[in-house]
């Protein structure tokens, strides 16, 4: 059997199975997108990585080095942001072709400590590498959360309301415009959809807020898609749950750019991933006073998109017109797919 | 300018130039192999990662994915060995080809788990990608050491003796071998260089033994080659240093591969790389009671090569008939050099 055939998740899974029982230092270990470790200070340590791959996950002329910098960063922040932490301290390994340009190590170093300093972190190490293609970049990021106050995707209660702050689809509809450059859109969409494609910017202040309201209780980011990322809650929760398509949150942009595409905002928004958002659940008598305090304090919105059923229920959506879509696994919607059924 | 047109150790200089003055937690930041932050625990946290490329690191037909797992633990281990400190937890990124095997993933984490059950740490989380070619396996390491003993690269003095533990060579002889497989060497020389070369042990008791003594100056794991190893301590601390050639520890597999292959084996020794022992410096009359302590509690061999000079000495070696050879950096060696000067 090959790899390809497992999938990502299928692969992850499997080496879960392989690893000896974790130590009682280790609070969360793997499965979730940070690990959770006790080196016996006064907050837990965080730690997560993610490795970038030329022409699978950055195309090097669609995106400038400065651009490519910052995301690289922004993405780990994103997954420390979905936990309530504060990231702390970056390490950069980076595998290069030989012939990349010493301007394309700086201006990609630029981009880092910029977005580092919007985060409050610090890059304290690395590793070089020489490949002859593709370039690679990996950075682990470790950070910092309350001993008390943190949040995983585990905690999702049947009745939670599921919200999303900000927009959904926007990065996707980026990426679209990146591969179709020569579509019809406005200037202000292509610029809001490009922005949010090569530098998302991570819902830091309002990952903290959440988990010290201690009102939260199952927490994302939107990284593979908004479908898929409250498949994993749901997984991990033992709970189903149902989405209103027409309660999505989509940007004018996002709605223009998929108009000229041909395309349906709503299936960009469900399955587009690299949104950035965070996902979650909270009672639905807590979330006005959760609205309150991210309105207040960051002026960010969130909204209710759906609500978490029993396990029973799976994974559906209910369109405006009364139609039911239903989750396909891996990241699949049958919905919006073609061919699919409704 | 081109990368390849820097080097390695250009470009890392380059970049901790661009990177913004490090904030009061990082004790110790870019530059060194492994970063010593403040958690306000008990215990300063290290993290050191370690980018290996198939090509260029490893060979696939040349190592077992088993091998290849214990390797990518042992070496960021002796790294945290160095400084004297007890590694904690890792987070692997792997990037793979969709035609990797299932069962290559398996004994590569197979490998992984077993050294790391040997070095007392355990595997939290990663990350893992798809990618066409060429392998690539990214290790970040966490550990912890004493607030008041560590070890660092910069703390040579002049006058000190340079010792290292175990042999040098051994790794240099098994590449060697597996490059010209053919070689006529007995089963038992090519059985302990080729176990060097594809399973090496960090020396992580033999670390916190030397950082616990109080009595050691500056410290190193040999991964580049004794010579270019001792080129970091003596550029970190502003000192010079001479080596006796004679005085190499070069097993007798390691001069049984070099003489069928016609090469000198204190040229393996001294610019080699990838031995894992550690290179350390101390004051003369403790060497015996280091020596003492290291025979007693382990068993390891460590032997004294050379001396501390002031830095106008440059970097020099003396051959047993009395010729001087001298760095010409980058890892370089004039004296075993073809065409080079004597």
């Amino acid at each position: 059997m090959l790899i390809g055939d497992l999938g990502e998740f299928g692969v992850i899974e499997r080496i879960a199975r392989l690893l000896p029982a974790a130590t009682a230092d280790v609070v969360v270990g793997i499965g979730d997108d940070v690990a959770v470790l006790d080196t016996k200070g006064p907050r837990y340590l965080l730690a997560t990585c993610d490795i970038q791959v030329e022409n699978v996950h950055f195309l090097r002329q669609a995106t400038s080095p400065y651009q490519l910098g910052r995301k690289v960063i922004a993405i780990n922040v994103s997954d420390i942001a979905a936990m309530g932490g504060r990231p702390r301290w970056a390490l950069v390994s980076l595998a290069l072709p030989p012939d990349t340009a010493v301007d394309f190590v700086d201006k990609l170093y630029r981009g880092m400590t910029d977005q580092a300093q919007t985060a409050g972190l610090v890059i304290v190490g690395g590793n070089l590498s020489k490949i002859d293609h593709p370039m690679v970049i990996d950075l682990c990021l470790l950070g910092e959360c309350d001993k008390e106050r943190f949040l995983r995707r585990n905690g999702a209660q049947v009745g939670d309301a599921v919200l999303v702050t900000g927009t959904l689809g926007d990065s996707r509809a980026g990426l679209h415009l990146l591969l179709n450059p020569h579509l019809q859109v406005t200037d202000a969409a292509r610029e809001t959809v490009l922005a949010a494609h090569l530098t998302p910017q991570p819902r830091l202040e309002e990952g903290q807020l959440l988990a010290d309201s201690g009102l939260v209780h199952a927490m994302l980011d939107v990284s593979d898609g908004a479908l898929g990322d409250l498949r994993h809650i749901c997984e991990a929760s033992g709970v189903g749950a149902t989405l209103a398509l027409a309660d999505l949150p989509i940007s004018p942009a996002c709605r223009e750019v998929a108009r000229a595409s041909g395309v349906p905002a709503e299936d960009w928004a469900l399955t587009g991933g690299e949104d950035y958002q965070l996902l979650f659940t909270a009672a639905r008598h807590d979330v006005a006073r959760i609205q309150g305090i991210l309105a207040e304090r960051t002026g960010t919105a969130a909204q209710v998109i759906g609500q978490i059923l029993p396990a029973s229920a799976g994974i559906t959506a209910v369109s405006p017109d009364g139609m039911v879509g239903s989750h396909s696994g891996a990241g699949g919607w049958d919905h919006f797919r073609e061919g699919g059924k409704p």
